[in-house]
């Protein structure tokens, strides 16, 4: 399963960063569905990197070409594939890499997985090239559950400890397309240039800061998702631990939840003035017991400082078995979570979709 | 899936709080393994209510009975199940709860999800109780662990706010038993005494408090684990997410690293004193691109606390459409975590036991 | 997954043939289906040893108790367990068997997989018995697909290459109940008597006899299954090769066509006089490129014949490493045909009832 | 799952026979694998079409494209993946096609299934094209498998009904090599002369046959498999139904063990003069209990006749609900067998490479 996730609507993701192409396979996404490239395009741009000073400079258009699933424009019912052609990957020497496995990256864990055999030109499989495939699936989904209008939002919830307003308790559609058209996706943009600011200062160190996301869905049904280990949160977590540098997850409340008394976490059930079960407050990011609660879907990830950094650090040298220095030439982003907004988004929609298509809603 | 995971060693969890009994199912265990039933009581003692005055007074002798799977004591390759048979469950009036959905229990979304023909008596396949089969489980899997000298163990972390000590960079066997065999599972009995406090002022209060577990697990071997969907943190997650009431989780850093600066976060790789190569911290709590570096796997499980409270709470009544209000009666843990900290121990030893099974080692 | 199978509705069957209990989980089942006990008394019967001088003399009253997923007769849901206890098994010396494995029984391989810790006793696992829970869960599909106007019924094609006659291209219910209600199945009783009498005449030998098993799905909506590796093919038989002494299976004309002209073995479309798209031949047993046509699928089985024979027989000393005699004792079916009938039925209905749980049918 | 099986191994499909591309992802192939693209280009011309007068005159050069997962040549245990452009299809009319289903066909089914969203031209993804890319992961597959001296082999067993020898007890590498280069793949020449007769004759007849395909693979190691669900015959079963026509499969004796009397289908151990464990027949085609004897495994596989002929057929007009006729233009296979054998060899190849890997041997 290493790169595939879903039970209904199965994803998979291939390639290496220095590879010829990297790709996605959908398969069981439902028949007659019409694409929007346009819409694709712009949201696979809110990944794309180069868009802003804080980012690499790697030019990467990431066009996806589709090899099948799809005829004039409309989804067949059988596998869907894309992929994008590697194109700018400069294979500069990566000897000294293969050798020093560099802190913070999967060099020396993918060494030993792979007895030396893995492609680790760029971080290889492990690269965070993988998530613009993982954003086209992501993008298709987010176009199939609009139309069920399910809306899937994210911003930057804090940088370098920096937090961004939280989302209100019920977010709505045209905030989340507020935010995608942001240059830097904050709720609020003085907060927002602080955030920068804290990542320039990282940069001009040499060095890199993580941050935090925060994702909301809002119009999934209640009732949907399964007991135990099949739940909303267990899905959404195996497949958003595997956005590289994610360290953390939490629904709802989180981690706040601990230090909380159960008569301030708990949500008390009210009717509302339509007659419909709400909340009054979302302590439960929308799930209990692993089952939807029609609650907007709330979660956090923590990613980590980007592991690549322009200051000396300390590794060893795999052949010679002694220890060693180690100096990440090229340029990298000083810090991954603007970027992976979107693949946030992505990877909630893939997995909410995926509940859909097996309620058959 | 629901109430199944795992991939090579497939554990599958059966029953209702009040039902006739409860159980567990392992699929893929190896044969010959001989199990020690008395470690296996201690155990399960660890995670049984009426321990002491801050927990639920409902005894359960909870003594599992195999009905399959052994011989002679030893497993035989083919599936296990043991069973723990309900005696004390009073099915007293639920007449009340399955019409008023208590506040952050799963009877509403399970109400919508079956219809109204779920066993909600006692919270039924969402009780904490279904923990008990788990923890057989996960006691069986730490013993076939610990022959090859890995070592699973797990303290409070925070309660209420109150923070214990963190672990070591690399706790031992001795640390975990000493842990195992208090009464309230903190490395810092000083600070124990705080968390109890808080858990019975919560509790005189007639309200409930969280808490947070931190768990590690030594001794298990480097390069293991799948990149991007099928990594340690991804199938940890999964199944760490299946125990009631975990609203967050976060491996090594976490959180924290989120704010940490790359130079910081990194850890650098260093040969060691016997010619291995380790690092001189561990914030990727062991595990880089979904495989481990051969570090302690290190993570935090944050829990909400208990939704049944005392006090009286907002609800609606299902079949008059309207607010209500609702007081749940019957004793209930003031807090879970305690009771869950064996539990995450056992989910953690079931899911790098499945690795294990899976590398043949 | 070894004694697993289903995607939506999972099924797991435990136990070993002289262990404490066998039995069978099932996950996913709709909520809200009375069980009818008598009628699955009744399906149980038909499996059940001793039924008449064909069959072996063991006395298994094999009465399920439900130990989770029923509330008052009906399905909550939740993981349903169900077990039956071994009363009647009599560990004999087995030490002779564990030796020298039985030729045809899984002895020698099982010896092999689990390095010599398998419960053999009466063939453990791998016993025909373990068809028992399979029974208890397939009748529960039965009843819950008959609720939907599907059937599911089976009769013995052939044994000893003595062929009843084939079910005519639409069988209906009142035929599957009237064979369900023969103390041999079969469509033509006089046929049936020669069968019979081949088993009695094998049976006389010290021998026994194989026989092929048809069965059929009628009132199953067309649209249903899956491309490629998914279809209802795929699922059927991978869950029939599950039942003991199965070696093969075809799907409508099966080995036949391969001797058939396409203008013969094609099923040409034609309007009903309801209007409805039906075929006037149906050699494709109701299954085109994986999904389902709305005509009856039509299966059979070929079943070896039963290992345990009375003779001497040929095998080897595994401790001594040399040739050796083996004489089976006790009595055994000498045709395992007759008894499977309703096993193949119900791993049908189990198979069948997964798809439209899928499809929320 | 649908396009996609295996487990440790897992192998996805993806196309339609009219759109881009074909292809086919691998994931957690072994690291460090060479793969010899001059062997993977012979087995690929052995199922390519237009080799010789029996089969369709479309020129697929079928070249595959890797696009990950290779560096050097050497799998680098991240995905593979390959893709076949299609370069040679002609969209000719199928408007009449997409409205009048083939018989035989999954055109109707698939017609249900996806809404009339599928794309049908030349079958879509139903279409035998899509084996191209199941012989790409199948020639890798036998090219690890040869390197642990595994070999597999097929060859026609029988068409209209036309028998060639069977394999002998015990068929060797250099058979299979033999029966590889020939241009109609059979044992025995003048059988094989007769069958193309055969096959010319139905083709002339403006009509198809079928044919029975046979496998081995030698060299397999003994205890590999599971018990119940998830033996060889299981995972074999359900893999080689995805093959497109395929209607039965029988392993060992098959169907005609159903017949066969216990003391004559049950295969007697003997110590062999290499002092191991052997038997003196292979009846049980290899597997007992659902794991490997060490013999042979041993498979036969009945595919119906190509459903496309020139005759006119009986169908429906599904826009006019009304019977109509038929005539399916364009050059076909009139017999499907021949140059499914190495696809039978690949799926084969691909089910006993996955239980190797996950038993690491």
């Amino acid at each position: 399963m290493s790169s595939e996730f879903g039970k209904t609507l199965r994803v998979g993701v291939f390639g290496e960063s220095h590879g010829r192409a990297i790709g996605v396979t959908m398969q069981n996404l439902p028949a007659g569905e019409a694409i929007d490239f346009n819409t694709l395009e712009a949201f696979l741009d809110r990944r794309r990197p180069g868009k802003n000073a804080l980012s690499t400079a790697r030019n990467e258009p990431d066009r996806p070409v589709f090899l099948s699933g799809l005829l004039e424009g409309k989804t067949t019912g059988s596998p869907l594939c894309a992929i994008i052609e590697n194109r700018d990957a400069r294979s500069r020497d990566y000897a000294e890499l293969s050798d020093k496995p560099r802190p913070g990256h999967a060099d020396y864990t993918a060494f030993l997985k792979w007895n030396g055999e893995a492609d680790l030109r760029g971080g290889g499989h492990f690269s965070g090239r993988l998530t613009a495939p993982l954003c086209i699936a992501g993008g298709i989904a987010k176009q199939i559950l609009a139309r069920k209008n399910i809306f899937v939002g994210a911003h930057l919830f804090s940088v370098a400890g920096i937090a961004d307003e939280a989302f209100s308790r019920v977010p709505d559609q045209a905030l989340f397309d507020g935010i995608a058209q942001k240059e830097f996706p904050v709720l609020n943009d003085a907060l927002g240039c602080q955030m920068q600011e804290a990542i320039v200062a990282a940069s001009q160190a040499g060095d890199s800061i993580g941050g935090v996301i925060e994702c909301a869905a809002v119009g999934f049904p209640a009732g949907i998702g399964n007991p135990m280990f099949d739940g909303i949160e267990n899905r959404l977590s195996a497949a958003i631990f595997g956005i590289p540098a994610v360290k953390g997850l939490e629904f709802g409340a989180g981690f706040a939840a601990s230090s909380m008394r159960g008569s301030e976490n708990n949500d008390p059930f009210r009717m509302d003035e339509n007659g419909n079960i709400t909340t009054t407050t979302n302590h439960a990011g929308g799930i209990l017991g692993g089952i939807s609660t029609g609650q907007p879907i709330v979660l956090r990830v923590a990613m980590k400082p980007t592991p690549s950094i322009a200051k000396a650090q300390g590794t060893v040298s795999l052949s010679k078995r002694e220890n060693a220095e180690l100096i990440v030439h090229g340029r990298h982003d000083p810090c991954i979570a603007p970027r992976a907004v979107p693949v946030v988004e992505a990877v909630t929609a893939l997995v909410l979709l995926d509940y859909l298509l097996e309620e058959k809603l």
